[in-house]
């Protein structure tokens, strides 16, 4: 169903903290969100009351006027909740729902059309590793640049973690994955071995990539760093950077890949309202910031 | 008081559930109200706190720009914070305060008007019955046909608290309502002797008339079925129907008698804003009813 | 930064009650705030996540268009939390924050600006004592009244700790302010000789000056009570006295200084928007209150 009426907007935002993401309710109210409906804490069991108080209020033809938002600090529970509320849907009762667990999605987005943008436009069959490829950004991030054509491996301290993940990830994304050990500085230098791309995803302040290995991966054109705080996740680069040369390679950090997450963001929250049918995980959301990208050049 | 004027219409929804219902958050936003504070898991000693908020923040000409709705899952605990709202009240100081846990009560007035115009548009002196009538939800149908002039009975299966309940509420009301059981095939049918309208008001999912009974019922001409969930609470009952012929009746289902609600809840919304002292139970939301079906013919 | 722009004005309420204050949320709305997120029960170390929430969504230049309302019934736990407001900020992430728990600081800059207009316009050099003077209000009061040049005495049951609280809040402030007891009439009176100003700040219902004692302090010019459920904090004096005369002296009641503290509150919530490095406490919402003052002279 796709229409447009005189209803205002309603956005719920299911959060799974106790106190539902300031940065999400302003982002929404900043995105033209009509009228927003916050609930924290929110719990599975609860989700299918929730959501049918978005089906069942409104007539069928004007269920793109209200939509649903899942966040929080937990991607995990996040995703769950989000399941949940696309499980409810039947028949034409269904609104379009958008998945941003601690802006995990907009984020990964964000990072591999850096990514792509670094590599000349294209990351088509171009090697690309994620360090804390196993966590909850760096899987979306991994899932992403596998989409883009990249051949995409994924580092984790622990080899066993990397490679059941990669294979998993693998089987459902019908492309080729890899896992590789972070562990020690061996293991790091040989998983990086011929990579053009590195993305580091993991927790704030924690370094991923020394500066003398990073150097000595000679095939590497582009690095983005995703923690914004101190220490720097892969050394020598700077939260701000945003396609800045360092060492010879194309350079991001979170600041520098956070302005086109935001319009990524409020982009994938008004297309939420386009129609009642959108399903914005990962994936859908990429779409969205390649065909901002698209629209600007 | 009656006025109006430039302020935003304030509606504080107080709700006893740990979320508050997203249906009436939307359902009072497609009323038009301006600004919505929603309270989850209100209990009743919090609710003198949140009414004062809306009784000293405007002056007494503008009260009747804020008020005041009650609701959630439970009747009861829903019933306990409007009581606590109107007690606080004093003098001058009052606002509008609505009642509709669950929806019962603008379920209940549409299932009544439903009543009345499948009988001609009187149910004056007619007899009705009204099964789980001892339920939330139920005893607010059995009200409301005993005030259009039904002579109304309740079933339960537990005959003692059907003519406990009903001797209640007749002395209540000033009206006739009697009871019967309906454990038995036999009771249940003898209950429904005489009645030329019977409402089916219980829990979801749960079959209270099987159709050969009801075939066996000749004065019978109005079947009301408020349970949306299969199997049916009135046999051969669709949830979509509405005023449909069934076996030589007219029928409504929960969603045939869902358009009435809607229309009922939003107009009983605007209502609170036209002057600061109305309370708007059972009885209030079916006087809106009446004055939309009145309007309209 | 000063600066104004079309993003609308997003306020956050920060409330330490469960639910958050309907006054509070009313009035930021009859202020114009466009936008207002609540949220209740907010614990201290669940500050900086929200704050966040409100520094990084926005650009720098447009953080004047968000803004930090910390309130709640006890003034200690949200003093606590507007201070940790105020920590979360660097460089040029900040907004401006206002703290009015209770209305504490509200009401305690109108009942200043009272006794500034009970004694002609100013009570630079006049001793003041404040009843109840030890308590979150009362302190406030003080404080206030000692800003305006009064010499200023606290009272309490407690003489040791009427004592040890002047003397910390004469060291803050830089000005001389006394202590003294109030728990027998002998204390009482003595602690009032000479004073022109009487403030009553004590809890709800709690009488703390009998009309016998009041009368025998000759040098009293203005009383002002701002306990608005009998009986009276200070004997005699009625809620909505308004600069009436009583005995001889003139006297306010909660009422009477309610008109000036909205005022004063809306005022404030405004200022919030127009910079976005305002932190209202006492001091700075009494400031807002005498320009209201100056500008209607």
């Amino acid at each position: 169903m796709t229409g447009s009426n005189d209803k205002p907007t309603i956005l719920l935002q299911l959060d799974v903290d106790p106190h539902p993401s300031v940065f999400d309710s302003a982002t929404a109210i900043d995105a033209g969100v009509d009228r927003l409906l916050t609930f924290g804490g929110v719990l599975i069991e609860q989700v299918r009351g929730l959501v049918h108080g978005a089906l069942f209020t409104r007539g069928v033809s004007e269920l793109n006027r209200t939509a649903v938002f899942v966040g929080g600090s937990s991607v995990v529970a996040a995703e769950s909740l989000y399941n949940e509320a696309i499980a409810t849907f039947f028949g034409p009762f269904r609104v379009s729902v958008m998945l941003d667990p601690n802006g995990a999605n907009t984020t990964a987005a964000a990072a591999a059309l850096a990514a792509s943008e670094g590599m000349g436009g294209s990351i088509e069959g171009a090697r690309a590793a994620v360090l804390a490829g196993t966590g909850p950004v760096g899987m979306r991030v991994a899932r992403l640049l596998a989409r883009l054509g990249a051949d995409v491996a994924l580092g984790s301290r622990d080899a066993g973690r990397a490679h059941a993940i990669a294979k998993n990830m693998a089987a459902q994304t019908g492309t080729t994955i890899g896992g590789f050990a972070t562990h020690d500085p061996k293991s790091l230098e040989e998983g990086l071995r011929g990579a053009s791309i590195v993305v580091a995803a993991g927790a704030l302040g924690v370094p991923l990539l020394p500066l003398d290995i990073r150097k000595r991966i000679e095939s590497l054109r582009v690095a983005i760093d995703l923690n914004a705080v101190p220490p720097a996740g892969i050394e020598g680069i700077d939260p701000g950077d945003k396609k800045t040369t360092r060492d010879g390679i194309l350079a991001w950090g979170a600041l520098g890949v956070g302005g086109m997450k935001m319009k990524i963001h409020k982009k994938a929250i008004q297309e939420l309202f386009v129609s009642n049918d959108r399903t914005l995980d990962a994936e859908g959301i990429l779409d969205i910031g390649r065909a901002l990208v698209e629209k600007k050049v």
